[in-house]
């Protein structure tokens, strides 16, 4: 038996895609080869992983797991309307050859039924229920954006089922300029006729060519995925979201008071100039958590990690493989 | 022939430490076989590479290089007061594995002639002139606090002989909190009866058990090269060197307006709270190079990349090894 949990999806999903279906049959073919093998390690689970479900509450949450089992599992929680197929799979093989590697949406979004939460406690109310639901009795959390924001809301709120937390692109409760986007993310949000992928290179890359290069790289992995892909997030999920975001950007209390309070090891990671969540909330959250190492990425925003995607998937596979 | 450039040391130096002279000369068997054999990337070449001389205008500095040749040499310019003893044997030995490791001590500084330039400009004249003497067409530089600044003097006064700088507890001309020390370090520099080992420990380290640990295991690796130890600083240098500190301290014409003129690709070290120079520097120096990553780490201060040595000698030896 290999020791991967590799499970291969159905024909039937391949064959939906039916402009694709001969080519997917081959590539399933080959894909049945590698599950048998023992030597799978550098196989290309992300693109084969199957789409599964689990109830948690009153919801089915749709979630996709692969990779090595025998460490505890990553799960890794998406940004602002993001669903499994935005993972980049430079990352998800990369730390699949190590651990297992669980992609979930949040209720509401892709496949996952119900409506999405508004708040940062509800959107992390159903990730715990869903690790409980795993059977991990601990977990490592990669959350990037507003998967960040949950992250640290369930580090806080179920400090025992979290491990170690990478945080990519995010910032703390009521950070700098977190209460509402900034002109220029509003600027871009705003022109007409842009496609959502023109508007994730504008808002997750640099404007330099060499930025922009990256971004169209990261886009053609995230469309390589031919099986099983999700449906784009409703605008109840942006509006729930967005009022998520709203919520957290407020300085309530002590500001960051909260963060001694999340003890985990926790590697930040993020862009020289990161348009939607500024920069300097990444070395804010290195300065005030207990624990935290920060990498900082030049030439890049938002997606530094999608830019630098070698770079980091190494980099976070040695921080999650460390003593 | 070994690819490697090592020199074996005369007996004769070895034998100067009488106290430990059997056990030198036992090691010094094998260090000689290891020089011969074709496996010696795991050799410590830093406790055994021997003490050399090169003239610079009208002075005579120290260097020892070791390690694989064929690579740009990594200049390495040390902290305040610092002699090429203080090196931390476990970032040069692995450096060394890829490229040749250049320790040099300052003019005025261990057995380097003359008396130290009180500005980053002459301090960095005679590493320049040093550079030029090496016969490199270019080098990278490992510059560590003083040594960090400058590294980044030269790469402004000498940008084409440089390839790549590591900039290690240090920041910016006219930097946050760097036009003098901050009481807590004057506390520290006038406590009685402090041994210079109590001394770095405190200014190095955070009062931690773990740092202070971390702290206690780099002093013992850099006391353990028993071959021509270099003799302390003398108060020429100190006087010098704070002289040269407090001018790189002022804000001088538009802040941290030079930077933009470093594109050296550049990787930028620190701990979570550095008192000798604030960390904030190090975001600082980040945001404002063209071409910077950071890595701060927790639990430490200046001394971060000797607390976490074998994971900050691994990040630099892939940054200089990176494409």
């Amino acid at each position: 038996m290999s020791q991967y949990s590799l499970v291969v999806p159905s024909r039937r999903l391949f064959l939906r895609n039916s402009g694709t279906a001969v080519l997917s049959v081959a590539l399933l073919a080959d894909r049945e080869a590698l599950a048998h093998s023992e030597t799978v390690s550098q196989a290309n689970l992300h693109d084969s992983a199957p789409t599964q479900f689990t109830e948690v509450g009153d919801a089915r949450l749709a979630y996709r797991r692969f990779g090595k089992e025998g460490a505890p599992p990553l799960v890794c929680l998406q940004h602002f309307r993001g669903r499994m197929d935005n993972w980049d799979p430079i990352h998800t093989n990369r730390l699949a050859q190590d651990r297992p590697v669980v992609l979930v949406d949040y209720r509401g979004v892709g496949r996952s039924s119900g409506e999405t939460p508004d708040s940062m406690q509800g959107l992390g109310r159903d990730i715990i229920d869903f690790i409980r639901a795993l059977g991990a009795k601990q977990v490592d959390i990669f959350g990037f954006s507003i998967g960040g924001m949950v992250a640290q809301q369930i580090a806080l709120d179920a400090p025992d089922l979290v491990r170690r937390l990478i945080l990519a692109g995010t910032g703390p409760a009521g950070g700098e300029g977190m209460a509402a986007f900034s002109p220029q993310v509003q600027e871009i949000l705003s022109r007409p006729n842009m496609t959502p992928l023109e508007r994730g290179l504008a808002l997750f890359f640099s404007p330099t060519a060499t930025s922009q290069a990256a971004g169209k790289a990261w886009i053609a992995r995230i469309l390589a995925r031919q099986v099983d892909r999700e449906p784009d997030a409703s605008p109840q999920v942006a509006a729930a979201q967005l009022a998520a975001l709203a919520k957290w950007g407020q300085v309530t209390g002590e500001r960051y008071g909260s963060l001694k309070d999340i003890p985990h090891r926790t590697l930040v990671v993020n862009g020289h100039n990161d348009i939607m969540v500024p920069t300097v909330n990444s070395f804010i959250l290195q300065q005030k958590l207990p624990d935290a190492r920060l990498m900082l990425f030049p030439d890049s925003g938002h997606g530094a990690h999608f830019q630098f995607a070698e770079e980091f998937a190494e980099a976070a596979a040695r921080f999650l493989a460390a003593d």
